[in-house]
């Protein structure tokens, strides 16, 4: 009963996801298709990272990753699939899979492009025939020839300490303006508390709740980093934050 | 076959829907998910009270319903699991089930929170579980212990008389700018005639193209509601009423 | 294992297509479904027609696509069941069916409207259980009357010759900008150069790699007909153009 999830930048407007699941239902009969989202900022590489990062691991194994955010579709970049974690792999090689490196049991192979591939939607005709093949059963080895190395990662911003302070940086913004930092647990201890430019959110709380309506609250977000919100309302619009704004934790 | 909806103001740019659905097919292999919508505005529990009220009745008997607008995460709200008309529901018990109270067979029980839950999370840590157990045929009882009493209701507005008017208002606004409202034909007899501040949309009507394009038109909507619309237009902008806008009915 | 997509203008913030997928599901236990899209803009039957016709042949034959764009609901359009090319259609026969015509084995027939049918959402009361029955076997005249004739069509633009120059128009915009234009290699020859008002955007390339981001490039998109696209931008901004904007192809 294999299961495919898809996650794309191509909206849900147009024709393109319906293609992609014609051409997936046409070669995997039965198979379970999931769309993680397709509302990916049009190339926005690094958000579709850190989406396919939280939720692939939440599948069972054997589940197939469909992931095109590719805004150098018929370039250079290389096409890709992956078996890693038990989990199947399948888009272009530009930073989305970069978390993969170090996996246990990491493997790649590079994608040949078929000669009547459309060369602007090889979600279509390149990523999605291969992700049926491998989701059907096909062995990798099968699919293409050897990747060359490592996949592409992503920069990341790592948190750097100033003095008796952390400073770490907002790495997405979710639909409630909630802030998700690169800060950890790792750099925010229980005594530390977090600033927005001169605005004080405290320490870091269980939940929304310990804090009153309207309030900004930081708290270790369901990801796993530490994340700023307003309750019942929107720490994006409140702090006027976005991706890459600065979040500090005063150590003493 | 097991299905499971699922009803959530989560959006669908960002990841939890998916982590939700990861946690759903992990535990129940095979089953079949249904997005009703992930569009509710964030925290509008009586937005998400109707979408539920007109949906579940139309699906098998046996379909649980996961319905997950939170604010009070993480809070005191209670956490339920319900079985009622032969359909499951599971989500805080905050509103968004009211309608199901004196329905035949009515049964609840709180759900605990497991210790490992995200405080921030519940609908991938601690309503998905509790949903794929109920699809997966774990008897009610097994969930958790007794619910006090009666689910929480929500606030209805009831129409009410003026002399010979009947004062509805409008409870829901849909993608077409319709205005539904909390009137019926129990309150709007045929030779009534709806008004709007000072227009006068007339008579209730079978369909839209019993009005020219552009007119306003009145009749009994999908959902068995008195419904305001503008044909081949939006009713919301013609009229700038929202939900909680007053809608008459001139009865002599 | 039948499957049933769906296209309609119905938006996913409401309650329609859950209440049209709880129909489905009643009446075929164990069928796919897959959305095509729910966000045609409201009553866009062009729309409606061109993502239809790019996307329906490319699941498997036995499917069924309910198709659902329907201003005139509760009017005198007919209600349509269709069979073509191995493929199930069902949907108001206003438009939206009309590339069908020509079909080899093109049958089709008109649906009556059951008594109890709401009067504004034949998707969910007609619609849905003519789509139900077509998806679990019932054979088409089983389902109606006999059609009188042709499909509706579309009035479709075709491209003009002014002097050395092809007059050709945008016929759809999809999210990243691009403008699909009803222009084909027939009328656009290698030596050609495409030009939108004052702009030159040059001849044919192969994608968008081709020129350097920012730079206007025309293409055969992936529907097979020319588009016009900024490298990681949208041409629709750039150029101010939508449906019915003029694109040129000067050829000497």
């Amino acid at each position: 009963m294999p299961i495919i999830t898809l996650l794309t930048d191509y909206g849900t407007a147009d024709s393109y996801v319906g293609e992609v699941k014609g051409v997936l239902l046409s070669r995997v009969p039965g198979v379970t298709l999931v769309d993680i989202t397709h509302e990916i900022a049009p190339g926005d590489i690094a958000a579709g990272a850190y989406v396919l990062a939280r939720t692939w691991g939440r599948f069972p194994a054997g589940t197939v990753h469909l992931v095109v955010i590719d805004p150098g579709v018929g370039g250079e970049r290389a096409a890709v699939a992956i078996t890693a974690g038990g989990h199947g792999f399948v888009g272009p090689d530009n930073g989305l899979f970069g978390t993969l490196n170090g996996r246990e049991g990491l493997r790649a192979i590079r994608l040949p492009v078929p000669e009547a591939a459309s060369h602007t939607f090889h979600g279509r005709d390149l990523f999605a025939p291969a992700a049926g093949a491998l989701a059907a059963g096909v062995p990798l080895a099968e699919l293409g020839a050897g990747h060359p190395g490592a996949l592409v990662p992503l920069p990341v911003a790592e948190p750097r300490y100033e003095g008796k302070m952390v400073i770490g940086e907002v790495i997405y913004v979710d639909r409630y303006g909630n802030l998700v930092t690169n800060l950890t647990t790792a750099f925010v201890p229980p005594y530390a508390s977090l600033e927005i430019e001169s605005l004080v959110v405290g320490p870091l709380r269980q939940t929304f709740s310990d804090v009153p309506v309207g309030g900004l609250v930081a708290y270790v977000g369901s990801g796993g980093f530490v994340e700023v919100a307003v309750r019942d309302g929107s720490a994006m619009r409140r702090t006027g934050l976005g991706v890459g704004g600065k979040v500090k934790a005063r150590l003493g």
